[in-house]
This record gives C-alpha cells, structure tokens and sequence, in this order.
C-alpha cells in the first residue's frame, strides 16, 4: 500500500447536531486536506443521526439528556471502524468527557481546537467575542478552558434570547436569510463592546457568518476541528508508512 | 418514540468518489428533507473512503478494480446500521449488480433516479445531452437503461479527452474554476449539436456547474438520488408509525 491507499486512521464524525453543520464540517476536512486527486484525501465515517434530543433544552433541565443517543451514534462510528470521533457540536461537548470514557476511542475537543487557532491569531486581541449557544455560554464551556490572557466578552441575555437563539434555530430550519440577520446583530454588540475577534463557537454559526460578515479576526470552531482532525488522519498515514 | 425522534430507516451512503462529491450528495439530503429543526431530518451515516481505486481507470483495463474497496466500504455501512445504501458515484455503478449481491443491503441506482427526473421534465425534451466520464459513456451506462423515447447526445472522444476528463479532473484537485471552464465547453458542444437538455452524470460536475452555466433544463443525477433516499427514509419512518 502506498500512502495515497492507506485507510490507516479513519476519523470518525458524530454529526446531524445539525444535518447542515455536518456537511459544513465535511467540506472544512475536504479543504483542509492537500489532496490533487481522490486518494489522496483522508478517509471517514459519518453518524449523522439527527434525533439526538436537543443539547441546550437538556443542559437547561427542560428536556432527556443526549448521552444515551450520542453513545449509540458513537458506536455506529465505532463498528464502521473510526480510529477518532469529532463531534461538529460545540454544546454537545458538554456530554464529553462522559462520551468519551464510554466509548473509549481517541476524541478531539472543539474548544481546544478552536482555542489554539485563536492563540495563534496574528495581533493577539485582547478582548475577544464569544457567540455559542445558551448552554455553551452558560456552562462556561469555553471561558473554563481558557489559559490566562484572554479577555472575553459574552452576549447579554436579552441578546442570547433575541438574536442567538432565534438565530441559531433560524439556520436549522432551514432559514439562513432571517438566521444571518440576528446572528449578525448578536456579532455587532460584541464589537461595539469592544471585541477585537470573534469565536464562532457553534456549528450553525459559520453556515451564514464568514470574514465577510465582520471587520473582526474570526475563529471558527468547525474549521478548526477539521484542521485537527486531518492533521490526526494524515500524521496515523506517516506513522503506518514508517512502520511500513 | 415520535415521528420525530424515530430513526427507523437509516440512509447509507458510499462515498469518498470523490469526496467533495459526497459532501454536495449530504447537502442535497439535508435540502431535500422538510425539516424545521435538526431531528426531522433523516438518519445517516456515510463512509467515504477515498483510497476506492480510479472506476474510469479499472473500467479502461488501466488499473486495479474498485469492487474489493467498495465492498469493503459498504461494509462499514452495514456495521453502522445502514438499512439502505446510495451511491454518489456514477461510474461506480458500473459495480453495482455485483456490490447489491455481495452487500445484501437494498440500494437506490443513480440513474434509475436520474432517467425518472428526466421524464418528469416539463416540455420533455426530445434530444438529451449526457456529460459523465469516458467510462459512464462508453459502457452505456445510461443509455442501455433508457427507454424508448430519449434521443442521447454523447460528447465526442475529442471532447470527452479535451473537456470532460480534464474538467473533472480539475474539479477533484480542487481547481474549481478551470473545471468549471472545461466543463461549459462541454455543455456548449452538446447544445450546439441539438440538445434540449442536459444530465449532468458524474457527480463532480454539479459542483460547478449549475443553473446559471446552461439556458437547458439540468437533471442533476445526485440531486436526484438524493430525492429518492430521502423518499424512501420518510417512507420507513411513515411505515414504522403505522406500524406502531
């Protein structure tokens, strides 16, 4: 087998949370990938099973826990024989650290991606927006990783309830005009607050905001799962040719 | 269990060939599912394992057959639940009858998808313009399963060699703008010579080209297997409610 038809390291992808934001993250491992012709690029596994019960009514007591449903997505990857699970859900990762020990297989972690993308942002800023979900932002999932040196500036609560949250179940419906207004909205009070670069810290978020959408840096947590997890994929191809 | 959350009838799908052509077939699902939010959509998993060896390749007598790598990839499918598999991939449908029998899984055929959007078509079109790989041409793919009635109208040898394998060539190395270029060329010989619509039947070219490329009516084959898969999804869910 030569590297270009190695199938070592299968990145596995526990998608549907939502359908679109899976393709999303697709095409971002597609494109992060240096590839001229199919072979070249890395293989992976799908689970896009979108009855998973929704993250933030659950995280907010008002609705069934998605761990059950995310372990058994988790095992179909698992079966089809994924060396690595991503998870293209930022609020899902608040089930993590349990998935993971369940699962026992390697896992990336989006804010760990996403936080060292921005670290390595030219310019450091230091005053940085963060746009997530109620529960990404709520539980802390983010500012609690955080090394020292980052300033970060949350939506308000009336800004979450009207423009992220509408926003985000805009995207999912299908409505990506209407779902573009408010999270760009939601983007704007944070610059006007005094954010100098921006975390796009929920997979919906990236379907409808991009550099064109802001003066500001952007950090895209989908974009930068991806890139980790091709160069996962790609660093398991040089290991098994050396083996080789 | 609601319609909702229900996961009976799990798509499948082979991909990988290539891979940004899976990602255009998963967001041509996710269109085609009336959803308002994420968990009613249908459910899915996807392997894309690009090392499958070239089809136009095998088909040629140039290079290995991809039916060991496609059986083996369908596999993964079957390990994740798959109660269907789809395959974005016209010219590995050369493979099919031999991969349905080795599977034991039911599949959807491309063109069996495409011919029916085609006879769908308002003002049926009496001459019909094929662009698809050198292999998809010249096995008679398509035209072998036509009924009466279609007028085919092939690209010629020089057009397949300077314009349609260059140009999907282009577009899995992802040099998007010159396969984009190579491939109108190829429409435009087709409609020169008399066709009243096109069937764009390698899944690399719907990446580029689109409505705004031609004044023809398009049938765009993996939108179309996309439609049947989800037909056939929503169908297992309405069976298992009844059921129920």
């Amino acid at each position: 087998m030569d590297a270009a038809t190695n199938e070592a390291g299968v990145i596995g992808v526990l998608g549907g949370m939502g359908p679109l934001a899976t393709v999303d993250f697709l095409r971002k491992l597609v494109e992060a990938t240096p590839a001229m012709r199919d072979q070249e690029h890395v293989p992976v596994v799908v689970s896009s099973i979108p009855q998973v019960p929704d993250r933030t009514a659950a995280y907010r007591g008002e609705g069934e826990s998605p761990l059950p449903a995310l372990l058994a997505s988790g095992q179909r990857l698992a079966a089809a024989g994924a060396g690595l699970v991503v998870m293209p859900c930022n609020t899902a990762h608040l089930w993590f650290d349990a998935l993971q020990r369940a699962l026992a297989l390697p896992m990336l972690h989006i804010v760990d991606a996403a936080l060292d993308e921005l670290a390595a942002l030219d310019d450091r800023p230091e005053r940085v927006g963060l746009l997530a979900t109620d529960a990404t932002l709520s539980s802390g999932l983010y500012v609690n990783r955080t090394g020292a040196g980052v300033q970060w500036l949350l939506p308000t609560a009336d800004e979450v309830a009207r423009f992220v949250e509408p926003g985000i179940a805009a995207v999912k419906g299908g409505r990506s005009e209407a779902g573009r207004e408010l999270l760009r909205a939601a983007a704007q009070g944070l610059e006007r607050r005094g954010a100098r670069a921006l975390v796009l810290a929920c997979t919906e978020i990236p379907l409808v905001l991009d550099r064109d959408s802001s003066e500001l840096p952007l950090v895209d947590a989908t974009a930068a799962l991806a890139r980790a997890a091709v160069r996962w994929a790609l660093g398991r191809r040089e290991a098994e040719l050396q083996a080789a």
